[in-house]
Order: structure tokens, then sequence, then C-alpha cells
């Protein structure tokens, strides 16, 4: 006789953005089953944990729930975990694990909100059966994620795959948010950056919504000025090709929706700079998950959390 | 009673620079024992295979030699086992390592010579007993190696770690050699780049070196183009370090004989550039190993071929 334990099998996966909290029951499959969102208080950081103890109350299923996982758009301090900022949130230097492992006695895991999307895109979604794989997320800023020899990357702390923040234009215009430094690619490429150019070219209130649509309308100014933002990306994206040699580049966050208008000019740049082999065994392909791949990844650390 | 094999113990490593071939026997703690060099024939693949034979032969030691290792300056595909491209050597699309396996019967380990540089300084070097190191050898060119999460990353097909071909200067002047990208580290910050502003300040003769014994000796205009280049080093080590969140950045090549009038003004803008914690966590050094770096880290790679 085989004696078979009775464990649970589901996780909770909090998405927590800076204008909403998403939450739902995954199995490890990453398949989400109940969901519940809310608005993201950023009044004080004790309304904030009070709205993420009652999301997370809410999905708690006694003796169902084998731990919870986070993504947290801010930069992770993984051995402590601490959230150490999160520019658009009411948490800075807060020993977030600790206070969500006290709480409900389960094991929590914890990441960034670009880490968390890419860890979905290669359990799930574009990058399934890949081993080496790059994400970036372009949206107001540049996010980024690492899935290096089948496992997510993190670096020495948590604080990896901060793929906005690398330099294409070496002392070039100064970056968004707490960032001092210079010619970044959340600056040059980014739905920030595409927004600049539509009120430029389409008047004080239009944004990067507009300069796509009218480029897609056929305006070949806003053409052109998108085409601009991608061969930028294109330099970013060759960089990241001659380093980590992976097999795929996933493009997603909200600014993709500008689709080949940005790709083909940054494939084409990607190609100029990208060394052989490494330059014509990559591909750059679209995200799949769309707006879930936050939940769903912050589900998979939260599988990666009670497996360590 | 228990049965002890009494097995080999020893490698040989080959360090095939452009110039010359050095090797040497090495036990597993990186020791080198005997050692042998000579010219590099470029003169044709047969030529420089036969060179390599009567190197290795030299140093065989019947029942003594367990794996040969090699370091090579070219892109390697590590899945075949085959050197894609060396530029200053006529070996190209060329499967190398199933020649060597074939020819001496042992295991065969190879590497581009960057990373093996960066396995040696991980080892026994400015980089021992960390588990997040990246390596940069600022020579003629810029070669890269990377340790990641305590193991040698190499990318999909081994193709990575080519963190000369970073972009700093999106459509900034040519790189070097077959290499189309423009802008990139090797262009800006290599001994290639001191060697130009050499021959700008110093007059048509004047080399990297001179340019560097001119600052020392107090020459202004020739510190402050040194200090140039080690700024626009440091916005490829910023980059770095958002990428990797490494503990440490360990320069190496000859060029790293100019030290702090380029390390200073690299760790400047690094800091500039990099984010919290990752900036404050990251130490830069210089490589300890000189030019013994090539022959122990090939010789680990082939102690890595003997283990896998």
């Amino acid at each position: 006789m085989v004696a078979v334990a009775v464990e649970p099998t589901h996780v909770i996966g909090v998405d927590l953005g800076g204008t909403k909290i998403l939450a739902g029951v995954l199995d490890r499959e990453g398949r989400v089953g109940r969901q519940t969102q809310r608005t993201t208080p950023v009044s004080s950081t004790a309304d904030l944990l009070a709205a993420l103890e009652e999301t997370v109350g809410e999905l708690l299923e006694p003796g169902g729930i084998a731990a919870l996982g986070f993504g947290i758009p801010g930069t992770i301090d993984q051995g402590r975990g601490r959230v150490e900022v999160a520019p658009n949130l009411p948490l800075a230097e807060f020993d977030f694990r600790e206070w969500m492992e006290k709480r409900f006695g389960l094991p929590v895991g914890m990441d960034n909100d670009a880490n968390a999307a890419a860890i979905a895109e290669w359990a799930i979604g574009a990058g399934r059966g890949t081993r080496h794989m790059v994400m970036l997320t372009l949206g107001t800023g540049v996010g980024g994620g690492l899935i290096l020899d089948g496992r997510p990357y993190r670096g020495s702390v948590g604080a990896a795959g901060e793929l906005g923040h690398i330099v294409i234009q070496h002392d070039g215009p100064p970056c968004q948010g707490v960032c001092t430094g210079r010619g970044h690619l959340e600056s040059l490429a980014s739905g920030t950056a595409a927004g600049k150019a539509a009120r430029e070219l389409l008047g004080p209130d239009a944004s990067a919504h507009d300069l796509v649509r009218e480029a897609q309308a056929g305006n070949a100014a806003a053409a052109s000025a998108l085409a601009e933002i991608g061969r930028k990306l294109g330099s970013g994206i060759g960089s990241l090709v001659n380093i980590f040699n992976p097999e795929l580049v996933v493009i997603g966050g909200g600014f993709a929706a500008a689709g080949d208008l940005v790709l083909d000019p940054a494939r084409e740049v990607m190609r100029r700079e990208a060394l052989q082999p490494a330059r014509d065994l990559v591909r750059i392909v679209p995200a799949v998950l769309g707006s879930e791949a936050g939940l769903v990844g912050a589900g998979l650390v939260g599988f990666e959390a009670l497996d360590s």
C-alpha cells in the first residue's frame, strides 16, 4: 500500500501594480482559477499592506493553498526578501517576505514584476521550451527578465535583469525616475519615448497610442518616429544577443502593441549589431500572455518558494 | 577492502593565441607544471593543427593526462564543438573538438579565450569565492566572460559573453574586424581606442602604452584621453551591473595596465549608470593572473569536459 499525502496543490499569485492589485489562484501548470482585483491604495504602506492582506484573504482556501507569490514593480533584494525601492508604491526598504510569511504562515516568493512576466512567458507563453530567453517589457518604462540555462536569473541579491537601464547612448539624455543614468534604453525606447514623439508630431495632447494609430493609418512621419525608436531598441537587443546568445527575445508590455512598426526596425539594427552565430540563431517575438503574464508569473514564483 | 582506481589527475591546457601557443600541464587546483610554447603558424589550417598536435604531444604523459582544454580567440559553437570564426587564425567553421578527440582519444574542452580567462580568475584569481562575476579583457579588442550562479555561462550554443560588442553609442563609429556593429565598447574602450588617442596626441608612431606612460608622467592631455576612455568603459560596466547584479567586475588584458587612470573614471560613471542596490554592492577590481590566465582557464575547461 502506498500512502498518498494530500497536500495543497495551488498557490495564490498577486500582481501588485501601481494602479491595481490583480490576484488569482493558480495550479502548477500556470492555469488561473478564481481571481480578484482592487485599486492599489498608495496613501500609505499600512493601507497598501491591508489591501494585500484582504486580497489574499479573499482567495485563501483552508488547506488548499500551499504558498503565495508576489510580482512587485520595484527593486527586490531576494536574499533578504526586501523591497528596496518601488517608485510608484509606498514600499521602500521594506521586509516584505517576512511580513507576509508571518501574516499567513505560508512560504512566500516575490520578484520584480518584469521578472515575473518573463517567468510566465517562459513557462507557458512565447518562450515555452527554451532554456535561454531574454524578455523586454516596453511600457512607461522598460523592464527586463532573464531565463538562463533553464532557470530564472536574478543576480547576487535579486536585482539583476534591469534591462531598461542599459546604456545605448553614452552621456545621452537623463533617465527616468530615481535613475541617475544617461542614454538608457528606458528613456529612448519606451512608451514614454513614443509619447514624447507623439506630442512633438501630433500636438500636446497626443499619446504613444495615438502615434501607433496614426502610423497604422499611413502617417509616414508617425511611422518614421516609431521606426527610430525601434532602431534604438535594436541596439539594445543587439547588445543582449551578444551578451547572452539567447534562443529567443520576447517583447511584451503595452507599447509592444506597436508590433512590427517597432520590431522590424529593431530586428534590422539587431542584425547589424550582433555577431555570428548568435545573430542568426535568435528570434525576436511578441509576448503572448498579455496583461495576465504578471499574475501567472507571480503564481509561478510562489511555486518556486514552495519547492526551494 | 576498498578498491582505489588510479586515474590520471592532470590535464593539458592550451592557450591558442594569435601570435603564440602557450600550453602546460595542470592539476585540479589550477597549478601549472611543465610548460611549452611556440609561435602560432597562421599560414594554413593544416600548419596550425600540426603545431597544436606537436604542442600537446610534448606534454603528454602516458596514463597521466585525463583531458585536454583549449582557449581559442574566436566564436565557439559549444554544442557542435566548432570554431565558427577566429579572426586572427586560419580556423573557420572547423569541428575542432571532434578533430582533437579523434587525434588524442581524450575528452576535449574548448572555450573562447576571454571565457577561459574569466574562469581562471574566478577559480584561483581575483574572483575566487564569488558566484556572480563579470570579466572584461581590455586589449586590442574587448573580450568578456561571465560566471553566473556559480558556473560559467555560455549561452545557447556557446557564443555568449561577447561583452566587447555591447552598444554604448547607438549609430556610433564602426566596430572592428568582422563586426558590422556601431558604437561598441570594443571600438571605444579598448587598447585600440587608446592607440588612436595616442596617435592624435603624441604623434603617428605613438601607442596605447606611450599614452599610459605619458599620463603616468603627468601629461594632463594624456590623462584626460585615458579618462574619457574610462568614462565610456563605465557606461558599459554600468549596463553590465544593471543586467547581472554581479558581486565583482574583473578588468584584465594588456590595456588594464592603465590601472586607475582608466578604472577611476569608469567607477565614477558606473555609479551614475547603475541602480541601487546593485551599484553599491559591486566591486570593480583588476585581474591578478596576468598572461597566465588563458592557460589556466584552458586547463580548467579541460577538467570541465572530463567531469561532464
